[in-house]
């Protein structure tokens, strides 16, 4: 048997690993940092049971990033953003975060209701 | 709070969009399909609490799509594959699939234990 | 020996390879179609000798495929957008385009200058 | 008016960035590299023109990175692979390779003949 709030987090992590897998890799700078952002958020919004998707794009990282090379765009990887989603699947709402752990991006259940 | 089974469900969901996200596009034919098959399921087993990943790229609906077209390969998406995984997180075993249905790619959770 | 005229044409086949290889797959709607369309220009212009780069998600198309579909978003695919870019290396001006044919997205160089 | 051979260095270009932003992201460990070698070979040779793709990912590298970390695999990136294509295009025969040069990956035209 599976219970509803199990399915509402099996959704969520649907989302997640989409979102990062979909848009890890794009060349990115802090020039078009923000139409990215967006456009990660509106794309995974479109998947279902998905509330609401928040894309932060870490400028100070990227510029960190590219402070030490010579090229002025680099690839999007965990470490340059912070991503907050909320899903709600038959009345359970789930949110989640990923946010950078010991040099990892880590992927976690906030809370479930 | 979050218990264990819903974080194993979470962690199944991730790897099924990591799965979906990360290769669907991917260049595909009937002659590449068995080297596809292997890396999806050896990549994803690479990830955290995933005990073992089972890809089929189905040559028949692969042959049925190329029959129609004048290209020798398409790219892969949902209802070229059949996907089953299990998870295992601090004793919470999670069995998943995908498989067509209603002409979408539905990736479920089939048990949870 | 390699001349800046063919250079300048395999760095705008690269272009085409990631906005197309990054991009396809992501879930869009008509909704979510205009910030997708500058993001998917804007990474790309970050690469190297990327004068600028243009993408029209076909709003048209994606209706039709959701008029006969129960889902109100699908994966971004060639058949949903055109795509024109222009490359400048070394003085070598290359203008390239990618457009259905014969069901297929063929991506095309339309001069090099 | 294009040529063939700038034809040919812009199908061989396509390969590239298809490769690259494809498989870039995948999880991949010590032990998942000769699969994920030969599926991205194989995949990339279903392309118009491609007459052969050889992958070689850098165990020694890969080694290096994850004996910095907590982790038994990374995400796929530049640094850890060498690439070799060939492209015929019409005759004309494209060798192209992509290697680290300055802690970049670069795509570089070897040959047009």
């Amino acid at each position: 048997m599976v219970t509803d709030p199990q399915t509402a987090c099996f959704e969520a992590g649907i989302k997640f690993g989409t979102l990062y897998h979909q848009f890890a890799g794009t060349p990115v700078s802090p020039d078009s940092a923000r139409s990215l952002e967006r456009a990660m958020a509106e794309a995974i919004e479109n998947q279902p049971y998905c509330e609401s998707v928040s894309v932060r794009i870490l400028d100070d990282a990227l510029e960190a990033e590219l402070a030490e090379s010579t090229a002025d765009y680099t690839e999007l990887t965990g470490r340059f953003m912070e991503v907050e989603m909320e899903i709600d699947y038959e009345g359970v709402r789930v949110r989640t975060e990923m946010e950078m752990e010991d040099g990892y991006p880590l992927m976690k259940l906030v809370s479930v209701e």
